[in-house]
């Protein structure tokens, strides 16, 4: 708890005096204890004493919420794009002061133990892997945690704590997304997933959600948080969530696993050393940068889930049961055949920038990262042709050129819109205290670097469509996807590898296509990219 | 030339004094020109001044061959093994010595130009299928260069050339098995290679070797060779070659490709860069030892091909198709998950003696060589399901165990009778003089070591069982094949690798089971196997 308020309190220090954030605090206890004196009723009749909320009436828990979260809330009740009998009018009455300080003083309150009084039961098991994994293939459908923080205790501003929360009132916000009777959520993403829930799968996530114990939530460390933070002292003065409009899946665009190979299920892994080995594997990919026997190789925050998305399994998101029979094979990059290792090498050498990292170079071959990451893959795999270079979903679907180009200025605008909300405003993702990389940085020193395949704008513009938003593939457009990926590759990010100390060389070796701004395009302080990268 | 000169007499050199061989050569000469006192008429009438023989009339061409092969086809007339209108009635009036001179005289004499009049023509490609490649998988058929020397220039006494032999002669021979007039091959090996061509192939094959330029025979540098060249001084003292009863292939066999997976066909090797590393890798199986890339690397005179038949398609014979889908996988062995690479990497350390390499050390993850292998061993495997450990066809199938176990000395028999013709009396092989393995070592410095799967007399049986003799599968009883690999494993060879110096603990940490000989066994020397390998 001390660690929350300290943060708290250092992050309003940017916006506030220190004295004044602590006045604040007072006056939000106040409020939420006595009401206000414009005639708001105490906090405490409905969200109880310790702000543990009431489960009978399923009225939530506040303590321990983000304080962002909580104001976002209130100023929505207040101007209506979220409603409810009670607390509209309530909010109503609530002047910005009043919001900021009764938010920083629940914020700060301690995680009261959870009093749900039934666990997910029998629907445990599904429960557990809608909250850890999700339901890629068949539904698009992220984890809780992949936004909600592994453990649920919330991230930032836009994904609040779900642990300890109560489960009639996660219910309550599940179904009233799922009609349409709540729409605050930014970039549409919790109408998505509500709407592909089934009530029974709402039940078992509630009751799953509300019998873990809450916690902390995990400081939001990129520039969005600090606008979040930003937004308690001044309101609505950027929107990263506003409400969008829903769109039908566009036809024609296969759902499910029409079409597509699919692996093992998740819970298949055999027992056994072999299994236990697919378990690492699967384990290293999720968490490449954190995992203690894959760390010492990965140089930024970067994890292979990142780009593979659903741990590899999902397909049009580069899955590796597709790339695993399709190597060895002959790369153009490298111009010579590569087996699968020296594939996955590559993408510890680029993605994951090795050369920043403890071990300063890719793992070798016979290592425990290499052998598990191998064993994971195959096993993905299991069934498929051997030798298909061509299975239905392999890689990010290449969109076709668009007659208007990509502009780095337009997607701008459609970052600070779609994207922001998780990577943040200068593209640092969210990194966990322990290590892990909830949303990946997308430039700057823990970022790819220059000679990873997603600096390629066509590249990143077909993951982006095909992937992102996180659960709501394919609702940008494909002009957007192109602008956007045009944005994301105009930043700075760590040196290509191959650079032996002069630019022009380089650029000419490595980085003639027109996809790629290496070399070529300046940045905002007017040097070329590649000159002065991030963290060099 | 005079390489085969210096060798007939370096070898006669052993049995008879320098002065007598050289008369015994003039002998010849005078035979083959003038006939003998006795009446047999001069062998130059129908094989030409020049031994070229006399295509027009089917007349074989005698210049160059095998001093041995000669002598052993005079005796077989003589003896009634094998018959013929004209030569039979003449052997029968030979002297031994005679038969040594003659023999010794025409394997003197150049190989004068071929005289053939037409090509395969049209059924070339077959040709060079059938006498390169063979056609193992439909009929178990090795290549005519798997005996008969790469470029069918004939090895040692029991394989003669037939390169630049008279066609209409290669032909009446391959009729003469085929129908059973003639019998003398050794091991039935002609008898069952007859057996399985057409008459059409059979042409195709003689007049593919009749236009091809005849060269000198390789030396069989093994014991049997030894052996064999004592057979022109001291005819019929052993008996490699006798005529074996041509069984029915076993009930229940699969034969051709049923129920076995199909690699594509070696002419599929696709066009460009992935292909040439693929046809590299093809290259390599079969020839490791010698090969350019590959021989650096190998300790001993070992090539994969030799433990993986029809250069790793064959199924039984631990086809590369069905190890590339079982791959990764934990290894009993070194007990931890192993990818492929590193299995074949295995194969470098034990079965090709790695240590006693150039480089001292199996090929690195990324070489040439592994990357070449790795390629090879996934095209063959195209289409072939991932994950399948079991594919039909995998390894060596396994032998029961017999009630009478396994026993070295009866294994000797076998060997004597249906081995030694190829792998010699010592067990040496033959290696050809571009370092090319024929026939591989068994045992000895040049075979593999104490560490390679195959020292394994369980291992071994199988292997024997499903694929020796060449050509012959499943000839042998599976008693013989037990008693065969014991035999062949109670010799001396290349220390283990994870030997550290004590023999007892290496015993008891890497050899405990009861099919290995390996610190339990006394050699004929006395010492214990393992104590004091060959070669160290």
């Amino acid at each position: 708890m001390r660690n929350t308020s300290h943060r708290i309190v250092v992050l309003l220090s940017f916006f506030v005096l220190p004295g004044a954030a602590i006045a604040a605090a007072d006056t939000g206890a106040e409020i939420a204890g006595k009401g206000t004196p414009a005639g708001v009723p105490a906090c405490v009749t409905c969200h109880g004493a310790d702000g543990g909320g009431m489960a009978a009436a399923s009225y939530p828990r506040l303590a321990g919420l983000d304080a962002g979260y909580l104001a976002k809330q209130l100023r929505d009740f207040r101007g209506g794009t979220r409603t409810h009998a009670v607390m509209s009018s309530m909010a109503m009455s609530l002047k910005d002061d009043e919001i900021a300080a009764v938010s920083t003083y629940y914020a700060s309150l301690p995680v009261p133990a959870s009093t749900a009084t039934q666990s997910a039961g029998e629907a445990a098991p599904l429960a557990a892997k809608l909250a850890t994994q999700g339901d890629w293939p068949a539904r698009s459908l992220p984890a809780c945690a992949e936004c909600h923080g592994p453990d649920g205790d919330g991230v930032g501003t836009y994904f609040p704590g779900i642990s300890g929360q109560v489960a009639g009132y996660i219910k309550a916000q599940l179904m009233a997304w799922k009609s349409g009777t709540r729409a605050n959520d930014p970039v549409g993403l919790m109408k998505s997933v509500a709407d592909s829930l089934t009530e029974a799968e709402i039940d078992a996530v509630a009751n799953y959600y509300a019998a873990l114990p809450g916690g902390v939530p995990a400081p939001a460390t990129n520039a969005a948080a600090t606008v979040d933070k930003g937004n308690v002292a001044a309101p609505d003065q950027v929107h990263y969530g506003e409400v969008v409009q829903h769109e039908a899946p566009p036809a024609g665009r296969p759902m499910g696993n029409n079409g597509y190979f699919e692996p093992p299920p998740r819970e298949e892994i055999p027992e056994g050393p072999f299994g236990d080995v697919i378990a690492r594997g699967q384990a290293i990919f999720e968490n490449t940068n954190a995992h203690p026997v894959s760390s010492g190789f990965v140089g930024n925050d970067q994890a292979c889930g990142n780009c593979h998305l659903d741990a590899g399994r999902l397909a049009e998101s580069s899955p590796l049961w597709a790339a695993w029979v399709a190597y060895p094979a002959y790369r153009d990059k490298n111009q010579k055949v590569n087996t699968y290792i020296e594939r996955v090498q590559g993408c510890f050498e680029y993605s994951m920038n090795a050369r920043a990292s403890a071990a300063g170079a890719p793992p070798a071959a016979d290592s425990d990262t290499i052998v598990s990451l191998v064993a994971y893959s195959y096993w993905l795999a299991n069934g498929a042709p051997t030798g298909d270079v061509n299975m239905p979903g392999r890689g990010y679907p290449r969109l076709d050129e668009s007659s208007r180009g990509f502009d780095p200025e337009r997607g701008a605008v459609v970052y600070a819109d779609k994207c922001a909300l998780c990577h943040g405003e200068d593209g640092a993702g969210v990194t966990l205290s322990d290590g892990r990389t909830l949303f990946p940085p997308l430039w700057g020193a823990e970022s790819y670097n220059w000679g990873a395949g997603m600096h390629r704008i066509d590249t990143a513009a077909a993951f982006i469509r095909h992937n992102m938003p996180l659960g709501r593939p394919d609702t940008l457009t494909e002009q957007e996807a192109w602008d956007v990926a045009a944005y994301m590759n105009s930043h700075e990010r760590p040196q290509d590898p191959r650079h032996e100390g002069d630019l022009a060389t380089t650029t000419e070796k490595y980085h003639g296509g027109r996809f790629d701004y290496y070399g070529k395009r300046k940045t905002r302080e007017g040097h070329l990219l590649g000159e002065r990268p991030a963290g060099n």
